[in-house]
C-alpha cells in the first residue's frame, strides 16, 4: 500500500516556505496548514504581493536601498548631505537610522556582511559599488554602521582597509553603553568599549 | 521632508508575511529582505505554489485531510478498517501516525482544538461532521488522538460527551512514559499518568 502523504501542491508549498530564513520543517508545516485553512483570499493575496515584489522591487543601483516603481526614496530626496555615506549591512538598517532623525546623509547597503562560515566574501557584498561612489567624490565621509558583533566588526575593518587609500574620511559609529542602560546590564565587551571610548 | 520608508510593494510583502503563524515584525522583514535579494525565481515560485495550493487544495469533506486534484488519499484507499476513526487536531497529525504503521483505519481532522482563550469553540471545529459520520455507522470505534496538553484534553473530554450518547465506542490514546525515555526526564504529570494507567 502506498504511504499516505500530503497532496503534491501542499508538499510544494511546504518546500517553498522552508526556503525562508528561520523556517524549519515544523513551522513550514504549520504555516501551510494555516494558509490552507484560512480563506483562499489570504494565500492569493500573499501570492500576489510576492510576485509583485519580485517583479518591481530592485536594489537602488547606487545605494542598494529598496526601490519600487519610482526612483530611490533616499538618493532622490532633496536636501540630503551628499558628502556623507553611511554604510549599513541591509536596507532594513536604514529605517531605524532615519527614525532617529540624527542623520541626513546618503546610505550604502552592503547586502550582508563578511562571514567566512556562511561563505560570504567581499565580492558577495556591494563593496565595488561603494569604492566607485567614493572615487567619484573623494571628499565624502564614509560612516561605517555595520553591527558591533564579530562579523560586523570584521566587515568594518575590511572596509577601512579598502577605503583608506582612496583619501576619503572613514569613521565608525561609537560604541558604549546604550542610552538608559544601567551598568548592571552591560556585558564586559560593551563596558570595555565604553571605557576605551570615554571622552 | 517625507519620512523614508520601504516602497509600497515591500511594505505589502512584509504585512502579508506577518499574517503567517509565528512570524513577527522582525522575521517578516528578514524574510522580505531575503526574498528580494535572492533571484526573482524564488519569489515567483513561492507565489506560484501559494496560489496553486489556494486554488486546488481542499479539506476532504469526510475526514478533513488535505485533498488535491484527486480524491482523499486516506478515505479512498482500499484495505483500510472502516470501523475505526482516529480523531486528530490537524491534517499534519495524520502523517506521524501513518509513519508508525500501527494504525490502518480512517481519520477525522478537527481543524484545531477547543481553546477559549483563542476564541475557538466547538462550532469552529469539524465536530458536526464527526457526529454525522458516527451516526451513519454507529458500530465504529472513535479513537481520540488529540494532544495530551490541557486544550487537547479538554477537546477529548468534550468529544467524549458528544459521542457517548451515539452508542459508538470511544477510546483515548494511552498516556505514559515515552519509549526510550528514562524516569529522570519524565515530568510529574507524565509520571502520574504512567502510574494511573499501569497494567
Amino acid at each position: 500500500m502506498a504511504r499516505i502523504d500530503f497532496p503534491e501542491e501542499v508538499k510544494a508549498l511546504i518546500a517553498g516556505l522552508r526556503n525562508l530564513p528561520g523556517v524549519g520543517p515544523r513551522s513550514a508545516e504549520r504555516m501551510a496548514v494555516f494558509l490552507i485553512q484560512n480563506p483562499q483570499a489570504l494565500s492569493e493575496e500573499l501570492s500576489r504581493v510576492l510576485s509583485e515584489c519580485a517583479r518591481i522591487v530592485k536594489a537602488c543601483p547606487s545605494c542598494g536601498f529598496f526601490m519600487g516603481k519610482n526612483e530611490c526614496a533616499v538618493c532622490s530626496e532633496d536636501g540630503r548631505e551628499r558628502e556623507l555615506i553611511c554604510v549599513v549591512e541591509q536596507p532594513t538598517d536604514v529605517l531605524p537610522i532615519e527614525r532617529s532623525g540624527i542623520y541626513r546623509g546618503l546610505y550604502h547597503c552592503l547586502g550582508g556582511r563578511l562571514s567566512p562560515l556562511d561563505d560570504i566574501r567581499p565580492e558577495d557584498l556591494r563593496i565595488g559599488e561603494l569604492v566607485r561612489r567614493v572615487r567619484q567624490n573623494p571628499r565624502v565621509e564614509v560612516i561605517l554602521a555595520t553591527s558591533s558583533d564579530v562579523e560586523g566588526e570584521a566587515t568594518a575593518n575590511y572596509l577601512m582597509e579598502v577605503l583608506s587609500p582612496l583619501g576619503c574620511q572613514v569613521t565608525r559609529l561609537a560604541q558604549g553603553l546604550p542610552a538608559g542602560g544601567g551598568l548592571e546590564f552591560a556585558d564586559e565587551l560593551t563596558l570595555s568599549r565604553a571605557f576605551q571610548g570615554r571622552r
